[in-house]
């Protein structure tokens, strides 16, 4: 390593529809991006190729005071974090068992991480973003799933097989919805479909709403989005659901929060950007539900880094020890 | 510190009833044992007075060979661990907002170390008992209350204001009963009067069973032990008791490997001596909570420092760092 030169790395971020790819200084900042479509892949060697091709064409232009310093991916499944090896990607066909940081090691020749995507955008929140202040902090990211990342004495806590923070398998009903991953999981309940679902639900039963109106009258148009419009809107079906969504996640939070005492819950995902009509409720069952010891102190923000904590974090893992 | 000789300390397990004393070696081993009642004392200087008296008794007759090296204590309630200051005992008078790790030291000028009387009884089966082989592992004990005490790379985490591990609020029916510390915690659940209560509820409701004529027809004289006995027994309603207690504290276990993903979970306190009747359902459940990812590699132990582990672990507060 050159001591004069600012480090940089290559930071991936492998989701179901696009890989996004993007050179990330040291200081956080984005000097460079790319992208390319994941469905058009010829499995795991053509998505080498293409992460290939892409790392070299960024690192093209590569400042004269900048090193390049490592390559940082994160991906949507199960991963073993120290060997750099994946053991399965939920929604990606052909990677089971893929010891990806040694393939990648060996086009690049660089120090190569690979991390559960989640725990990727946790460490890029909590080294860039909203966690900045916290050596204890739990982040949380609400999409088709709930995802999880622990900032524990200020380093990622992978637990003692690297797939700690599966924070939308918390149950909070015993009773609740039977799945792979348990009974009654936080995710079964505010999960992107699952919010959708139950709207049309209540809508069925012969709710008014200004929901469907929104959507054009087209059931598969109403999304997370569109509701918290028609929340914001003061549409009283919408501030329900959100409200319910608030409540499940409040009951999950305050049994991580007994169990796990952070500084901060860092909130990021596409529900997120719901804004007030979210966290406005969430704060409110979340004191409801805490012992005032527990939820005095307790912060709760927004994620900072928006769509590009995947990438950031991805290359946050690599300058990391 | 005299490198020659062996280190000792005063452990100190403040109950509801008695206080427990012993000398114990830094191997683990207690070599003299005192103990008073809670009732008669007068304040907290009453309690200083007593501690101070057995303390001074037990290292009276210490062997040449070894070291009085520091006074540990585990207290029933909330703990500031950094400054050793009760904030707070749930079931013991005029014991708010006492510095007492200051006051103790002033005594006996050696190293006090004051924790939670779970996070004492943790360290001391992680230290000392089952726990020995982990580096992440769950203590949890169960009694009136369900407690809990963390292991995360091979040290007790108290979490960000010292009071971790409250994994007895860990939700497991966000509609369930309403407590100050939120709704449906397992304790509600499975804490030693619930278990009794649920159990004369369902021979009210003309259940037959041989629990009531064990305990001499006497509601009052009905304990989870007495119930344990049934089951084992063959009675069939205090077999269902203890599959039901099984169940919400694998509801519970669940979410905790889901977040934490800890090798073990170390089982302690009164109910986990029923051993067989409660630990085959309670694998049996967790196994069917469990993605088989987080399943497979767990293990669940039972306590193995019983009745000591409180003084035990109180003494090896003192041996840490």
């Amino acid at each position: 390593m050159n001591e004069n030169k600012k480090r940089c790395a290559i930071g991936v971020d492998f989701g179901g529809t696009y890989v996004k790819m993007a050179r990330v200084a040291e200081d956080g900042t984005i000097g460079a991006r790319a992208s390319f479509a994941t469905k058009d892949l010829k499995g795991v060697d053509g998505w080498l190729d293409e992460v290939e091709r892409h790392a070299f064409a960024l690192m093209a232009d590569l400042p004269a005071d900048m090193e390049w310093a490592g390559v940082g991916v994160g991906v949507p499944g199960f991963v073993d974090y120290a060997k750099g090896f994946v053991h399965d990607l939920t929604n990606v066909p052909g990677w089971t068992g893929v010891p990806l940081a040694e393939r990648l090691g060996r086009r690049f020749r660089q120090i190569v991480r690979v991390d559960n995507d989640v725990n990727a955008m946790a460490v890029g929140e909590c080294t860039y973003g909203a966690g900045q202040a916290y050596q204890h902090a739990v982040f949380i990211t609400l999409g088709t799933g709930v995802g999880g990342g622990l900032l524990i004495n200020n380093s990622l806590y992978r637990g003692a097989y690297s797939m700690a923070g599966e924070i939308g398998h918390v149950s909070i009903d015993m009773n609740g919805p039977v799945a792979p991953t348990g009974r009654g999981g936080v995710e079964q309940y505010v999960g992107n479909r699952r919010i959708v679902e139950r709207t049309l639900r209540e809508i069925d039963a012969g709710r008014t709403s200004s929901i469907l109106e929104r959507a054009g009258g087209k059931r598969e148009a109403v999304t997370p989005k569109l509701i918290c419009q028609a929340a914001e809107a003061g549409d009283e079906l919408a501030q329900e659901i959100f409200d319910f969504v608030a409540d499940c996640l409040a009951t999950m939070m305050a049994s991580v929060a007994y169990l796990l005492q952070p500084q901060a819950f860092i909130i990021g995902g596409g529900v997120s950007a719901a804004g007030p009509v979210l966290f406005e409720p969430l704060r409110r069952h979340l004191n409801k539900r805490l012992n005032p010891h527990f939820a005095e102190k307790l912060v709760i923000k927004r994620a900072r880094l928006g769509n590009d904590a995947g990438v950031i974090g991805a290359a946050a893992l690599t300058f990391l020890e």
